[in-house]
């Protein structure tokens, strides 16, 4: 009874509230510029924590530059200096030799958020959301209130200038512009920042570009940090990656949605050739398959294709089995470059390196590679761990997305989730948290699905996680077959030694029973035993034939759903 | 050296191919509109997973529901309904009793991204981007096409209409419009929506409502699931919390370009009368401490505030005390709430709730109150276990920002990571995971730093993950009393267990030196044990004089820096 008075004196209560209230919350209503919502938002851009915050900024710019350099076919020069100029105050110089920007586009590129040229197109990029560098601008205006300096030059003309974001119109402002008067090509940002503080170690700004040089061996990368120290990252290959071309999207994944908007937009006249012409892998067989499955009027004009319509080809598309995306859209770091990488940074007892077919996932292609590091230096030192050998090691696992490293969110990321659900001891790893082993996974897109703006984990899309299973169990089986090799070897080390312990005695006993010399029954006992369990691990002959058996099996061809 | 020569051929390559490619490349050079970037980036919505999509559409709208009753005031009664009408194809209804909203304002809310009423206060609600609902929409639409039915009214008028997002204009386009015959008060939505399971338990819709209405114990909540089968949460409280009152940024922690922007919107005429109506907390004594602190000619014009003069106000408030925020701007669920909740929800043996002061981050005001649970029911039951008593439990974590249950992405979440820096054995929690635990975190403030549009994980800022440290520490040493009373009790039973045992014996050769009847005997040995290792843990009065004890402990009252 209490209750429903209390109830009722409420209602009264707020009746007479609410015509008022509803008006003054109603004014309130407002529009913003997404400029303003990822400043009020900054943790979304990964800007919180102070040294997070400065690897992302300097992560930003990295890719930027690397892309720069890829869409026109130069060897990437990536220079980076980071100077303290106060408590947690720094000012962080980049600079590529890419093919830099004429003076408008440099503004919207760097001062206007979700403007760029890599957002709508499917081609992989290291940036796809044109949020990134435009970000560092408005950070640094937030924290220090000066603009970010620019200098960019095509070769023919170079510009300097100041650029600052106004953030209630999502506009580049650009002062004290001028013309260079020497010659310069590509790009130059500094940027000045507070809040922000520089580490050595795992989540650093050194660490990133250590990663970013493993998936990137065609870049050469200097990096100058606050003491003034200069690390310098060669190339390990002079060959160009090639540039990965635009892939159409796949029917297998595609959905509604993007092929009608693909349907409104196409130049193609009728549904057939706009099929022909829009996707990816669809030929004469589709269309033959798709007419007998649907009851679609393929001459039809492709601008009225209909919801219904595309709902029943997307329905067949799931019944009909194309090739995978092809190839040219997708370069991954490959085997013999992660090979080489991975030996020179981290240089395991033994490495395999897996790399899978293309697969998709909503219509964009993607692929997996996938390497696995065992001994030597692999595994992350515990700290306070002995520097010699037999230190402690647990497991590194290094994650890339169109070979950007991934430092940050592993709690939410499709890689993390892959490698938590493998049953690693089938692969003779009987502690996996604590063995010394790196393993390194790197994902590439044409669109990779970022958990958040901060793009520093891939959502688990099933399909993702799926192919990164199947590229660390690949990776696992290989690794297997040397860590229980291994162990075979280390019994017979254990069981040679023994005997070995035993030869001594044994040759006196026969020596005085068969009346031969004992030194010459000691030699002939260690030869019977040395031959039974010989060690062959060292055997570079053999390894090279493993390698090869292998690579034999790899070619399973299983892909696409 | 033949290296070199294929860098030289490279590279005159690429200069024939530059001045073609970069033109083609800035030709690419497009302008996004936010909800473009949204359709390509729905992970970053949450959007992911068929069955967290599905969750995270009934918790856009079921937050907007509770949102749009707290406004005006009014015990929220919200309706969900899932209907299954095909494979992966469901028709979510949401329905508030809440103001309703006017024609215009109901499109933009719910078919325009970045608008809202909630974005720029500086007020504790549950959205706080004016995102979720209108992605929605826009979900709705990329998987089936159709529009989403609205229907909300005033009170005086009614409306219902068909809405759906212009994508590249991200703009709302009505159709179907009509005014309503019959009576309406509040808002209802029908969304039309694919690729999507329903699911029970853990990340399911029925697992985040049971969580909703744990933090909403005034809220009626219905859900009628896919099967037809009905639960309701009833309300276990009548009385309105009160509305969360907007708080102006705090001095503690603000940051300058805030400042700025502050001074720039101020109708106050000097820098000094302006610090006084715009910042919290701020009055006289403020004023003079600063007047000692920095060089600011606090009588000039607020709009004239340089960005030098604002480091400098900003750098003296970081020396200065200032009171903790209002409180009237932070609506803690209550702790006579949670233990109502947890009691009949959870029904553990023993709980005990921690409700912090107001404390900052980046000027925005934030308070934690947490409770942990133990024993009893409490506790993620393992799939297998036993249903009856002396089953398996692992440790459960409740996570809610301003009253929203969190149930996705804890791998980044600051209250995960509070709860894994605390070392728990010291709160005589020998197996932290493997506890009959129910730890329930709720972390309020004017503007919640997520991680990501989807609103799953709050950023690990450091004064937040600080924040719930404490609250978890001090609920953790009210537990661990418990708990090494516990401890102690099963002691005694053990001890009086073998006593008992031994009183036959022992009276019967007792009886015999002392000639007493045995019986006697028995009955006085009995007496003394009973008294010495008396249980008292189900005796009421102790239970409430620990916990007034507590109380008295908890006026600790640290909490700003």
């Amino acid at each position: 009874m209490a209750n429903k008075l209390e109830e009722k004196t409420n209602k009264e209560e707020s009746s007479q509230a609410k015509e008022k209230d509803i008006e003054e919350i109603f004014k309130e209503f407002k529009e913003h510029s997404v400029a303003e919502f990822f400043k009020k938002n900054r943790q979304m851009l990964g800007l919180f924590g102070k040294v997070r915050t400065l690897t992302t900024l300097v992560h930003e710019y990295v890719t930027n530059g690397l892309d720069a350099c890829e869409d026109v076919n130069i060897l990437p020069e990536i220079y980076v200096k980071l100077e303290e100029l106060g408590k947690e105050h720094y000012r962080l110089t980049a600079r590529d030799n890419g093919p830099g920007m004429p003076l408008d586009i440099a503004g919207k590129a760097l001062g206007k958020l979700l403007a760029g040229t890599k957002f709508h197109r499917y081609v992989q990029t290291r940036g796809q959301q044109g949020i990134g560098a435009s970000g560092v601008t408005m950070y640094s205006q937030l924290t220090t209130g000066k603009p970010v300096r620019v200098i960019t030059g095509t070769g023919k003309k170079a510009y300097s200038f100041d650029l600052m974001i106004d953030i209630n119109k999502n506009e580049p402002k650009i002062t004290n512009e001028k013309e260079l008067k020497r010659e310069f090509r590509g790009t130059q940002i500094t940027a000045e920042i507070k809040d922000v503080a520089y580490r050595k170690g795992e989540h650093g700004p050194l660490e990133y570009l250590r990663r970013t040089a493993i998936s990137n061996p065609h870049a050469k990368i200097t990096f100058k940090d606050p003491t003034g120290e200069i690390t310098v990252f060669p190339r390990t290959s002079t060959q160009i990656p090639k540039k990965p071309e635009e892939v159409k999207p796949h029917p297998s994944t595609i959905g509604v949605d993007d092929l009608l908007n693909l349907a409104r937009k196409t130049k193609a006249r009728t549904i057939a050739t706009f099929l022909k012409t829009e996707l990816d892998r669809f030929g004469g067989n589709s269309l033959r398959v798709l007419e007998e499955k649907t009851k679609v009027k393929f001459n039809k004009q492709a601008k009225l294709l209909t919801w219904e319509e595309a709902e029943q080809i997307i329905r067949a598309f799931k019944e009909m089995r194309f090739l995978a995306p092809k190839t040219e859209g997708l370069r991954p770091i490959g085997e013999e470059r992660i090979l080489k990488s991975l030996k020179k940074i981290v240089n395991p007892e033994f490495l395999r390196v897996t790399t899978r077919a293309p697969a998709t996932y909503s219509g964009y292609a993607f692929q997996v590679e996938a390497a696995i590091a065992y001994g030597g230096n692999a595994g992350r030192r515990l700290i306070n761990s002995n520097q010699e050998q037999g230190h402690e090691s647990r497991v590194e696992i290094m994650r890339f997305a169109n070979k950007v490293p991934l430092l940050f969110d592993e709690g939410t990321c499709a890689i993390a989730k892959a490698v938590k659900t493998i049953d690693w001891k089938r692969y003779s790893i009987r502690d996996f948290e604590n063995s010394p082993l790196t393993i390194l996974v790197n994902v590439i897109s044409v669109h990779i699905p970022y958990t958040s703006a901060g793009k520093q984990s891939i959502a688990e899309e099933e399909e993702i996680v799926e192919e990164v299973r199947k590229a660390l169990m690949q990776s696992g089986r290989k690794i297997s077959k040397y860590i229980a090799k291994k162990r075979r070897e280390i019994e017979k080390i254990k069981k040679r030694e023994i005997f070995e312990k035993y030869i001594p005695e044994v040759a006196f006993s026969l020596s005085r029973i068969i009346n031969e010399k004992k030194e010459n029954i000691e030699k002939m006992l260690e030869k019977v035993v040395l031959e039974k369990l010989s060690l062959d691990l060292s055997n570079e002959e053999e390894a090279k034939e493993i390698l090869e058996e292998e690579r034999d099996e790899e070619n399973e061809g299983e892909n696409l759903g």
